[in-house]
C-alpha cells in the first residue's frame, strides 16, 4: 500500500472508531484517543516504532469500551476492542500478519492486564495511555471521573483500604495515591519514562498543594 | 455570652448547618463550608474581623443550596439561606442586631449578586467563599463540576459565547476563561487580593500546562 492508500485507510478507520463513541464525554472519550494518538506518534518517532501500525492502534485502542460500561465491568474493553478492531481491519482487506500487530497493540494496553506489550508499538500504546492519565491532563481526568460518579472533590485523610472506587466517599486523592503515582514505575519504553517522570513531578506538587489549600494555610 | 458560651453556640448551628447538606458531595458539599470557614478566620484574624460573626455566617452560608437546586436556580440560594439562617439563629435566642449582622454576610456572598457585601465580615466571606474556586483546589473544583454534569474533559478551542454552561460541550476551561481568571480581581480585602493573586497564577499555569500537554507537546 502506498502513502495515499495508508492515509486514506487511517482515514476511513478513524470515521469507524468514532462512530464507536456515540455522543459519549468524560475520563474515557474521544478526545481521550485523540491524545493518546498524538503521544503515540511523539514517542513512536523517537523510539523508531512503525507509526502506520501505531496509528491504527491508537485509534482502535478504547473501541470496546461501550461493552465494557454495558457489561458494568465484567467484559474488559481491551479484549472486547482487539476483537472489534481484527473484524473491522479485516473489512479492509488488510493482511493478516499487519492486523495482528495491530491487534496485539488493543489487547495490550490495560494497566490491569492479562496480556502483556510484546512489541515494540505495543509498548508505546501502552505509555501513551498511561500518560494520558498523569501532569495536568490526568490531574483533570481524575477529578472529572470524580464528578461522574458522583464522589468528593478532596480528602486528605482518606483511608485508601476502606474507601471503594466510584462511590460518594472516593476522591481523585484515592486514584492519585492507590494507581496514578506509580505509573512513572510502569513505563515500558525510554521516551514514555522521560515524559511520566516530568508529569508525576507536577501532578505529585498538585496534590501537595491541594492538601495545603484545603487546610487553609495557603 | 462569654466564650464557653459561644463555643457551644458555634457547635450546635454548625450541627444544624451540616444536617441542611444530607448526604450531598460535590463542588457545593459541606466539604467546601468547612474550607470556606478556614480561610474566612484567617483572612478574618488579618483583617481584625469578628470572628464570632465569620463563623456563624460562613457555617450557614451554603445552607440555602438545596433550595437553589430544588428549584433548578430560580431561586437564589444566598437569599433562601439568609432567610433559614435568621430563623435558625432567632431559635437560638440570639439579638437581633447579631443575627442582622450574619445574614448581611450570607445575603451578599454571590458572585453575580443584588446584595454587595457592606461590612467587614461580608467582605471576608464574600472573598473566602470566592478563593474556594480558585488555585489547585479551584481546578480540582471545576474538573469535577464538570463530571457532574456530564461535560468534557478539555477543548483548548472552545467558543465561549456559543458553548453553554452546564452541557455536554462544556469545559472546566470555559468557566476558567469566563470566571475564575477574574476572580483575584474582585477581591475585596487586601488579605484575600494577595491569596487570590498566587492561586491565580498557579491556576493559570496549569491552563496553559494542560494545553501543551493535550496537544501531546509536553
Amino acid at each position: 500500500m502506498n502513502a495515499a492508500g495508508r492515509a486514506a485507510l487511517i482515514e476511513a478507520v478513524k470515521a469507524e472508531a468514532l462512530a464507536c463513541f456515540g455522543d459519549a464525554r468524560g475520563s474515557h472519550d474521544w478526545d481521550h484517543t485523540e491524545r493518546v494518538l498524538r503521544l503515540c506518534l511523539r514517542i513512536g518517532r523517537r523510539e523508531k516504532a512503525d507509526l502506520f501500525v501505531l496509528r491504527l492502534a491508537a485509534l482502535l485502542h478504547d473501541i470496546g469500551r461501550a461493552e465494557e460500561d454495558r457489561s458494568h465491568g465484567r467484559r474488559c474493553h481491551a479484549e472486547a476492542g482487539a476483537e472489534k478492531a481484527r473484524v473491522l481491519l479485516a473489512g479492509r482487506g488488510l493482511p493478516a500478519d499487519l492486523i495482528e500487530r495491530v491487534v496485539h497493540c488493543i489487547a495490550a494496553h490495560r494497566y490491569r492486564k492479562a496480556v502483556k506489550p510484546e512489541t515494540l508499538e505495543a509498548r508505546v500504546l501502552f505509555d501513551a495511555d498511561k500518560l494520558d492519565s498523569i501532569g495536568a491532563v490526568g490531574i483533570g481526568r481524575a477529578f472529572l471521573f470524580a464528578g461522574e460518579v458522583g464522589a468528593r472533590l478532596h480528602d486528605r485523610d482518606i483511608d485508601v483500604e476502606k474507601t471503594k472506587p466510584y462511590t460518594k466517599d472516593d476522591t481523585a486523592y484515592r486514584e492519585f495515591l492507590v494507581k496514578l503515582r506509580h505509573i512513572k514505575d510502569r513505563m515500558t519504553t525510554a521516551e514514555g519514562r522521560r515524559i511520566a517522570r516530568e508529569r508525576h513531578t507536577y501532578m505529585v506538587d498538585f496534590f501537595a498543594r491541594l492538601n495545603r489549600e484545603t487546610a487553609g494555610v495557603l
